[in-house]
């Protein structure tokens, strides 16, 4: 049932007197520098303010056992976070809405050489409409905003009127493993909200990941003659190509997938990071290097990782260096799924409507080639799985920002989304 | 006048006699792992020893401003080494002899990972005719024969009739700084005799050396998508495929320097280090790797700098990712000519009656393709310059070793030369 006008109106103008709050907590949470294995402070904070809130806390690692035996999880790595998980839950006076789940993550991409940056990633500061800082947008804007939702509400006297888990996660830049582990712990609800930048659309699907790490190691063959053929370096070059191949083949494949079928180029292969070798005059018997390709909706990971392995043997058979060093190919991150959210659900039209009264204009949906933790809700639970956030740039680049009415128009949706959704009730 | 066959077998057998004393002090230079910068300890152990036997000592920094007036200075980058040289003279009681600077480096390459090698490359091992550990062959096996060489002569109470000048130098893996330094400081002699690992062969002709590094950095067109035109690891091996022409083309002119025309390849590039990127799915912006590359002798560096430079450009220019971000080149260490040892100098002779009487059979010579301090007495002091030591392998690669006896017969060699050289006086 569309929630009453006077409501709606009362509910934007608490969520805007709100919103300096929300800008003040989105820059305590970008002054964390929460890398990878580095979102314990973050995560604290966190903690601390959802309990402010009269939540319900929880607390726990990562089953890496439990998350093993699920085929939505990625393997363990040496660099697989140790940071705890917080959850904090809301429980109304009496359950008459629908529950919610609102999710974000804390930890960041790398901000690589500050020297490419125009300013201090992990100093925030607003210029025009933009808000930058590493891990702003992703995520750490949408993650204010939960607290934004609830606190507006509060404001003018009320409260979700069904059980809201607020899931604060770690991984999800990597291996999505933080999402599961909350799905493994058995949190549930009819719907899931997670506000990534997402341009004001709803995400309609999105991509499966595959990371995978390439070790060339070996003898070269003559090591007093610097031919090409004997350098690791050159070596996982051609390796490279190969699989730069293979990603060409996948992306013939879009006419198969209607939903990517108009994108350019849906399968991205990234080649994110390389190192071998010590000393110039030395033939570099070493060199490894960290891939990540997308697979589409519907295809499974493990068929995926047979294909990478088999374009890796295939390159190794060709080269002087590799067939006498086969590469070792290691699964150290992401090995998901993609997912569709299927049209038609009841929680997506009450986004709808919550957008089209927060700015003005129909809800548009997207497709991304990119990871997101909704796809563990949406497979593994199978419940409506909204990805929904502001209008950014640069995410993982230098300079990354978002646009502060965009985020300001992207919390007014999610505060008329939860009341719907939820219903309210005196606080 | 060639030695007195009574008094050469004498020399032989304390060579002989002295061996294992020799083996026990190249073990202990092996064990200081003295790679670039981390030559100190290694330098004081060295001065300690000449010291003992009574030489003057000199010890004495590089000089950054007269190395880089210096045609033959290579440049300083942040690595290079603050290490002293030492300098050990040998001044007789009467100055009837021709006089002699015999020189060795300290610096070794780095071992590499550890995995790679079969034994702990600072804990040296003899196994069968092998002596492995890294920097045993090049060349702390050679540093410790010129101790052996004053040591067996002293052991039957003689010692060189001419002023001998033992220098410890560093930085003969990356600029040859360090034996410029020493002729900068004046020393001069008759001849120079450097044992680095040769195949008991002298060297006729080495080529000069150009270090660089190659800095990619930008910003990708479209962070969105990764397509391979804008990431800066690929760009990077876009920039190599031109390097590898570069060195095509230089191995063409071969003919035109008769020495190196029957080497099947005398003009190496060697693309030793490559570091870009920090995550598996960020586009990475920025990438480097560092090269080595051969010239002829009597090219001068400066000339084949700008032809490096402009295959650089070239390479930007075509690509899409570098048209927009033109890459920096670093010379970073050598920037070397190479040199000839002219046929027919009575030092060369010397070392021929030498090299016959020690081992039974002529001596032969060779060309190599890599950088030798010998250059800098051959170009700047043009006196005869002798580069001329034991059989090895794997010298810069894994399990670095040298034969024992090949180097008991160079030690032989080298006792003989410096006392028909210098010619003898009672110790």
């Amino acid at each position: 049932m569309p929630l009453d006008a006077a409501l709606a109106a009362r509910i934007l103008d608490a969520v805007d007197a709100n919103f300096d709050r929300q800008m003040d907590m989105t820059r305590v949470l970008v002054r964390f520098a929460s890398v990878r294995g580095e979102e314990g402070p973050c995560q604290d904070f966190v903690h601390a303010e959802l309990a402010k809130r009269g939540l319900a806390m929880e607390r726990f690692p990562m089953d890496e056992g439990a998350i093993s035996r699920h085929p939505g999880g990625s393997p363990f790595s040496p660099e697989h976070s140790k940071a705890p998980i917080v959850v904090g839950i809301h429980r109304p006076r009496e359950e008459t809405g629908r529950s919610l789940i609102m999710q974000s993550h804390v930890d960041v991409v790398p901000a690589g050489p500050r020297s490419m940056w125009s300013r201090d990633p992990f100093e925030p500061v607003i210029e025009g409409d933009w808000f930058y800082g590493r891990g702003g947008a992703d995520m750490k804007a949408g993650h204010a905003a939960m607290f934004a939702v609830l606190d507006s509400l509060r404001a003018i006297g009320l409260q979700p009127a069904a059980t809201v888990t607020v899931q604060s996660v770690v991984e999800e830049e990597s291996t999505g493993n933080g999402a599961l582990q909350c799905h493994l712990r058995g949190y549930k609800a009819d719907a899931v909200l997670i506000p990534e930048p997402e341009e004001e659309k709803l995400i309609r699907a999105n991509a499966g990941v595959l990371w995978f790490r390439v070790e060339v190691s070996g003898l070269p063959v003559h090591v007093s003659h610097a031919g090409s053929g004997q350098n690791a370096i050159e070596a996982a070059f051609g390796v490279i190509g190969k699989l730069r191949e293979l990603e060409a083949r996948w992306n013939e494949k879009k006419a198969d997938h209607p939903l990517f079928a108009e994108d350019p180029h849906p399968i991205n292969l990234n080649i994110g990071k390389i190192e071998g070798g010590d000393w110039a005059s030395s033939v570099p018997a070493w060199c490894s290097f960290d891939c990540r390709i997308a697979i589409y909706p519907g295809e499974r990971p493990e068929t995926m990782i047979r294909a990478v392995e088999e374009t890796i043997s295939a390159a190794s058979r060709a080269d002087r260096f590799l067939s006498n060093n086969p590469p070792r190919v290691v699964w150290n991150g992401f090995t998901t799924e993609g997912y569709i959210l299927e049209p038609g659900s009841e929680a997506e039209a009450v986004l709808g409507r919550a957008h089209k009264a927060a700015t003005g204009k129909p809800l548009e949906t997207m497709i991304t080639p990119a990871y997101l933790d909704t796809r563990v809700y949406a497979l593994y639970d199978k419940v409506p799985a909204l990805c929904y956030g502001p209008i950014s740039e640069n995410i993982h680049g230098f300079d990354e920002r978002f646009s502060v009415a965009s985020m300001k128009r992207v919390t007014r949706a999610m505060a008329l989304f939860v009341a719907e959704w939820c219903g309210t009730e005196p606080a």
